[in-house]
């Protein structure tokens, strides 16, 4: 058994309405920062988790993520996973 | 004058409460996935910048952190910068 630390990254997908996005694109061109574009934000999900393999690990982030971690008719996700050292 | 994709990862500083990252961690052992533990949520945000260089980009990046990106007082901040191949 060994311990996981796990980064995901959910974004919308393209074509999806990104209301934060488009505010933050907003802010940053009102105060000057003109050249940003393309704004878009998503969540950032760190965790960690104890388990036997690095693979049992990939299964466990993809039920998650299947089962509520990410919504996939608007979401869509990629993530890392590295073995923390004891 | 150069297209440069940025990814900020904006995290809640440790000890500061993460309402949302309690709430995935909850669901979590709800279903059954009980090796899971500290759970944080942040936000991902990206973006295109044009610039001269990869430094004005860091620049650009590290001034929108401090003027209305990222709250210092409960959140933290890394970035990545990469030129985008036209």
């Amino acid at each position: 058994m060994a311990n996981y630390a796990v980064k995901v990254y959910i974004s919308y997908r393209k074509g999806v309405l990104d209301p934060q996005g488009v505010a933050v694109e907003k802010a940053a061109h009102s105060l000057g920062f003109e050249k940003v574009k393309n704004v878009r934000v998503g969540k950032y999900v760190t965790m960690e988790i104890e388990a036997d393999s690095m693979e049992e690990v990939k299964r466990e982030v993809e039920e998650m993520a299947a089962k509520f971690l990410v919504n996939p008719v608007i979401e869509e996700y990629t993530f890392e996973v590295e073995e923390v050292k004891e």
